[in-house]
């Protein structure tokens, strides 16, 4: 092969790196924590959004695009929310750079200095309300149902490519609702968009939930998330969804007279996902080999590769394969037919399965006498030969067979690492062994939740949206319990 | 009507002010010279960017991703760049905010300075070839075709919503080629490119042209660009495309070894267009009752407004909207049915025809009874009676017609605008009374130029591709000059 992989077993941290990496995803930058997105990797998120933006549309919300800037005074308005984002932000001091006087190159003017700092967006709460008070005035500005896909800065101190990275992209919707409960069931239809969106297009199993107080978004009332369980037995939050109350509206004073001519507070809910399901992606159905992605959001589907010596065979496959392509794209099936001379077959091989594209049919001239290819799948890798007489619908089918096999792989993997857990020795052992979620009965305090976090690591992913009512004792104090709680470790 | 515009000839500034605010389609916000997009005009540019994407697809590019932030002194690695992108910059200086320990809120923590600031980016050449330096080795990693949509920030001292605001969206490709011909040709299939979008789609006609070396892109060795007029009589530059030479090769060391094993600096292209285009959109059709949107581009094409006194006639009207959106959505066509009985159907006239609706159509009980419905064209304000029969088929047809009248008509408009003029006062005069293109002599240097730009504000807004030569004098000293070129006050 023409690029090595770490095993998963021997380093699950490179594996995951040397497949952002090898598999053409995205790529290291100058810039501190800040990566760039490659073509390959930016074709995956552009088939993430292009299929998110449809639900969100289709679910009644309107794009829009709000300043990348935001007043520092404004993180102070909401007093949570200031404790959760005023801290590692990029701020900008000035704006101007001119030569130095002393030839020491450009340097920042020292006279263009801002009056007031401003933050690069961590995410767009403060920035909208402040918009919405000037659109709403009556019940009749109401529901307003607005999206925004931006980049945001976090600066983060320990990154990782796309799971966590200073400057990263996302979407945040940010809806304003005349009552509470308007509110509060547009907040869990995102949180069921997302659910659908993740099991769905990118066949990876989540779990939804509530979040506990220490893992709320600051300055929501209610924080909801979708969890999925990556290989290594850790959590990853993929979404999250939150009912603000009137936390905001208060903030920014956004008031709306009702149909009885009432002024009250405008009820608010934020949503978003990020280029961090990419890196849930890769780690929920990889292999070490490379990638393993699903049909349906798989930048190329099918990649058709010749197998030939010298001009005639070629001409005789390249017709062929011409009339695939067409047949491909007759099904909205998206294919590549790589003929390309620079590189033999077996690399070829390698390099489509480095980077996870689900079907592989390999043309050569015995088998093209014989009216029939050979076609590898990559969830698998079993290999078939199979005739060409109606192959496009044939591979339609595999396609759909091959997004339902990796969602069924994970699901099962996901059910395997779902433990019940009754005793402390037990809730430790099992975190430094095979990890995954762990079931287990919490006191409802913070401080327990704290002191759980400092001894091994774990949170409190979510409380299951499912849950059942069982008594029971803390896992940790032995207080009483009124349900279980997953707990994990997480990304 | 409901809101007052004022008229292009009382106030040109102030009209076109008033159709971005009215029109829905931007907001002021907090942040100095940042503008928010709101749901209308960011559904507007998604058509343009969505048009403008598959364009750039069908000509083999790529998206990619690249960081927001640009180290300082990458900006000073091209001597020409550096002095046209390293002055009105935001700068980001530290990256923490703490709670004042004197109790004055939250400020910037100073220990928390970068060692090396980062701009925001203005413009991503830099952090581009900084990265492709690693991306090229050999002639087989070329051409590489790469475009990015993302925001920019330029710290612009006079602002106007869409023209000219501190961020502004964009896309800029960043392409590599092995040859120079290979990269010129690029230039100009991308120059080629934006023409069509603008005449096409935007119903704009725009001249392409060269650049003079005042008005070149730093660090380009040759700046094409399209060239637009307003109504007012000033040019607006509507798209560039840069051939960039060695330069960024050279400054930042990308070199490749071609066919025969040879090492030489990559050869580089650039080009760009932003939401800029939005507001050249609007000021090359709109007029004093609102906006003029092309059918192709417009976010809603048509819209249904229902006129019944009671239950019973809405009811019935109700059920042929509905039919007809239906039969709309079969041809492609995008309509909206406004029921929304909070506002009376002469507000909603209005308000559609403020918006720049190309269709609308008024379905009274009455026209049921004869199978007929009212049609207002936006672009002529004419009115017709048309059957129910075949109506989307005759709507399609309609909108085609609008396409092309308000492109023939701003096509007439430009061509009356384009003045050939040989002495320097009838040059002034001719400025400051209806203005337009001045197409005259001149001498060839920028010495030149910049005088006349100092008399009378005008530039030279580019050398047409398609000029003559003619042997003439300059307009201005008199000296020998060998073709024509266009002036203008611009945008």
């Amino acid at each position: 092969m023409s690029k090595e992989i770490t095993s998963r077993e021997k380093d699950y941290s490179q594996w995951y790196n040397d497949l952002i990496i090898k598999g053409g995803l995205a790529d290291y930058s100058a810039v501190r924590g800040c990566m760039v997105i490659k073509p390959y990797g930016y074709a995956l998120w552009e088939n993430m959004r292009d299929q998110l933006d449809k639900m969100f549309k289709a679910t009644g919300h309107q794009n829009a695009y709000f300043p990348l800037f935001i007043p520092k005074s404004f993180l102070s308005r909401e007093a949570a929310h200031v404790e959760g984002f005023a801290k590692e932000c990029a701020v900008v001091t000035h704006y101007r750079l001119m030569n130095d006087p002393n030839g020491g190159g450009i340097v920042v003017d020292p006279e263009a200095k801002l009056e007031e700092e401003l933050i690069v967006r961590p995410t767009s709460e403060t920035i909208i309300w402040h918009t919405y008070k000037s659109w709403i005035q009556s019940y009749r500005d109401l529901p307003l149902l607005i999206n925004q896909w931006a980049n945001v800065v976090r600066w983060e101190m320990r990154t990782r490519l796309f799971l966590r990275t200073a400057e990263f992209l996302w979407q945040e919707g940010h809806t304003a609702h005349a009552t509470s409960k308007e509110a509060e069931d547009e907040t869990i239809q995102m949180l069921d968009t997302y659910a659908e969106f993740a099991e769905e297009w990118m066949a990876m199993p989540v779990i939804k939930g509530v979040k506990s107080i220490n893992e709320r978004f600051a300055g929501a009332v209610d924080t909801y998330s979708i969890e999925a369980l990556m290989q290594d037995g850790k959590a990853l939050q993929a979404g999250t969804s939150h009912f603000l109350g009137q936390n905001f509206a208060k903030a920014f004073d956004v008031q709306f007279t009702d149909k009885q001519n009432k002024l009250d507070y405008v009820w608010a809910t934020s949503w978003g996902v990020s280029t961090r399901l990419i890196g849930a992606l890769v780690m929920a159905h990889s292999d070490d080999e490379g990638l393993v992605l699903p049909p349906k959001l798989a930048p190329i589907q099918v990649v058709i590769i010749p197998i030939y010596k010298g001009d005639e065979q070629k001409n005789a496959i390249d017709v062929k394969a011409r009339q695939l392509l067409t047949d491909f794209k007759a099904l909205g099936i998206t294919a590549k037919y790589d003929d390309n001379d620079n590189s033999r077959p077996g690399w070829k091989f390698a390099e489509y399965e480095m980077k996870g594209v689900p079907v592989r049919i390999a043309i050569g001239a015995r088998d093209l006498e014989k009216n029939v290819v050979e076609v590898a799948r990559r969830d698998t890798k079993e290999k078939i030969t199979i005739t060409l007489d109606g192959l496009a619908h044939t591979i339609f089918v595999l396609l759909n067979d091959i997004q339902s096999n990796i969602y069924n792989k994970a699901k099962k993997f996901r059910e395997e690492n779902i433990t019940k857990v009754d005793s402390w020795d037990e809730f430790e052992k099992l975190l430094d062994g095979k990890g995954g979620f762990i079931s287990a009965h919490w006191d409802g305090t913070p401080e327990t939740e704290n002191k759980i976090k400092e001894k091994t690591k774990a949170t409190i992913r979510c409380i299951p949206l499912n849950n059942i009512a069982e008594e029971g004792k803390c896992i940790l104090t032995g207080n009483p319990s009124r349900e279980r709680v997953l707990f994990a470790r997480a990304y």
